[in-house]
């Protein structure tokens, strides 16, 4: 199963500004260094925005940075919100999709539990915690970051 | 998140095959039944026969059977195997895939937790408990089948 490329791209944008606190980010930097489009990492990181996870701050030394605290941000419930309009088959789209077996199956209703499942062991886990799993983001990203072209 | 539509075409087709025992479907039957193309349709049930869930009778009044009983095919089995090698993001990639963020980042270790979570839910729920959490599939399917061309 896989998340969408809009979700993979959404969890590097806020965990590379939550390991960079001290350092705002343009979406172009952003983008430069994990080798995505702009047109496509500017559509992620204005839903970042519309949405309250960050802020963008205009001018020089201008960039995006998170609005909330590492702390306060929920793994699950920031997947669930990217992937809400994602149905994993065609039973689970709205309006019970194409699949002719819908109205008797019973796929539909233990895939979605198994969904529920997943998000669930990602509740409690939180950016903060993402960071502090694998040791070596800061120097990692320090590297990363003064190979990117400024602001 | 998604599963492929491969793994979505299996489910279908064993769903289909489980809860039509007594009548042998072709793979032309099937895609026809749930407008999918031949040739993507082959690969389906020619994968489900190579890895042991299906078998193929050849000849006159031959057709796809299933070679398990339904309630000895656990759904969670099913989907790690179609899965298997469809990682969710390209860091749960073999080799740690094009993620820069890898070494240092702890969402790989977080998301293969969440996945193992869904997998488990879905591992004491078989084909049987499917095709009997809604009613009626023996009805539809019976209008299915019998709008279908004879193989």
């Amino acid at each position: 199963m896989q998340l969408s490329k809009f979700s993979d791209y959404a969890l590097r944008v806020v965990v590379h500004l939550a390991a960079s606190p001290d350092r705002l980010m343009s979406t172009r930097q952003i983008a430069e260094i994990h080798d995505a489009k702009y047109n496509h990492m500017a559509k992620v990181t204005g839903w970042l925005v519309s949405e309250g996870y960050a802020e963008s701050l205009r001018g020089r030394g201008g960039g995006l940075r998170l609005s909330k605290d590492p702390s306060q941000i929920s793994l699950g419930a920031l997947l669930r919100k990217l992937e809400e309009d994602k149905p994993m088959v065609e039973c689970l789209a709205s309006g019970g999709g194409m699949c002719l077996l819908s109205p008797s199956c019973g796929l539909s209703l233990a895939l979605q539990n198994a969904q529920e499942a997943f998000f669930k062991t990602l509740d409690p886990t939180t950016i903060k915690d993402v960071i502090g799993l694998a040791p070596g983001m800061a120097n990692l990203l320090g590297a990363l970051n003064s190979g990117s072209t400024t602001a």
